[in-house]
């Protein structure tokens, strides 16, 4: 999917909503566990409830990985179901030497269909730019994460400026706005308006609004572009709104009240 | 598998050679592909033909990744058939938030029954954490990678140090020499004298030697401790030894030129 496309569903749906798809067997209404694949079975309620109201979906791989065999089959299954409307994230944060991250490409871009892969920085160029090898694919670096461990490298500073400020000017070397997507938690609201000076053009994917306590506002102030350039991604707020057989709908609730509040903050700072 | 296995399975074999088992369609033998599992069959054999020789198998996952379910399912049988004499790692460099790493430690730890896995450090504290809920389970933690793109970032110094020797003084507070391990490039063997000194006691998985061009000899006497405390990790110049029939045979005998050289080492610097 193109950056014009996405601008365009944005715009279409006034919403930025990213939802995550992070199926927990232990989280999802007893009932779906009768059912042959229970994961992908939740995933497809769930993205028939919410697929008018978000412009991408995001898989946590974790997720599947968690269930061996059966859960990759989940998530092909999940991929496919998916089609070509919405813009795909696989967030597995991987980054390997060059000829590993050839094969993740290969695992996620063309094994399956998705549009962009969520990448671990540590490791480098050659460890990012496998990931870029066609046109509409996408790598999603992270940045600024929102857990608490962000604290921990992600802010040394050298040469005046926070790790992830280097990382955002060097991998912007690597890759232009079309390609190339930054990951920064919106637990970090105050550092947000600073980083887009850092990549003004650049979508940045947000998670941590929702169960990790970032705010919607903050974010949409501090970070929004005439491009939007904003994905937000919710997962368990939306996911499991309810554990009862009411799960679809208390989702579609959920997913609904944000994308409202994102088409406020779009006729605000957009 | 305790660090004391470990120790005591290098003294036994006079070996510190870890196989890197990155099976890869396009460079197996051609008569193999006739097989029901190419990847699982090509990995059994290489086994067979190397258990001896080596204390460590690494699969990356990346290459069982690329083929979907069927790779995943290979990745599985290889773990199963290598059973519990050998320490098993994940090469998986995952890391994320603390909910989701644990997700990932169950895959690789309770799905499977791997040892160890890669862990990269970028997201802190509680991306490493979730990896250490049993004894004899590791984590192992990129601190100075093997590959071009290790001098993005890992150099960049704060506080006067590089970024590698920040994330090996933090990592030894949240994991001791019992289960964690870090992963120390062999291409920077002129380097590696210095990273022993911060962390004189923990294990360092080596990856680098054989087609990226590093030398155990570097590496060996700069590393080596009396308890040993490395991994050197070869792939493809033991696995594709030899496109024919015979592949099993060279692989053994290019791991058995790597484990006397290592015995050589353990005389002279351990």
């Amino acid at each position: 999917m193109t950056r014009a496309e996405i601008i365009e569903n944005i715009r279409k749906k006034n919403s930025y909503l990213c939802i995550g798809l992070d199926t927990d067997l232990d989280k999802i209404p007893k009932h779906l566990l009768r059912s042959e694949d229970p994961v992908f079975e939740f995933n497809r309620q769930i993205i028939d409830a919410t697929r008018d109201l978000c412009v991408a979906y995001k898989p946590n791989m974790a997720f599947y990985e968690a269930y061996g065999v059966e859960g990759w089959k989940s998530l092909v299954k999940t991929d496919s179901y998916l089609g070509s409307d919405h813009f795909k994230i696989a967030d597995a944060k991987r980054g390997d030497i060059g000829n590993t991250s050839e094969r993740y490409a290969r695992a996620f871009f063309d094994q399956m269909s998705f549009d962009a892969i969520t990448v671990a920085p540590y490791m480098g160029e050659d460890s990012v730019k496998p990931f870029l090898y066609k046109p509409g694919k996408w790598v999603v670096v992270l940045a600024h994460t929102s857990n608490p461990g962000s604290q921990d490298f992600q802010l040394l500073e050298s040469d005046g400026k926070p790790l992830y400020a280097s990382v955002i000017k060097k991998t912007c070397e690597w890759a232009d706005p079309e390609s190339l997507m930054f990951v920064v938690g919106a637990t970090h609201a105050d550092r947000i308006g600073a980083i887009r000076q850092l990549a003004p053009d650049h979508f940045f994917l947000v998670p941590g609004v929702g169960a990790q306590g970032g705010s919607l506002e903050a974010v949409s102030k501090q970070g929004m572009t005439r491009d939007c350039g904003l994905l937000v991604n919710a997962s368990r707020s939306i996911l499991y709104a309810s554990a009862g057989e009411d799960f679809a709908e208390a989702a579609r609730k959920e997913a609904l009240a944000l994308q409202q509040e994102m088409q406020k903050y779009m006729e605000l700072y957009m």
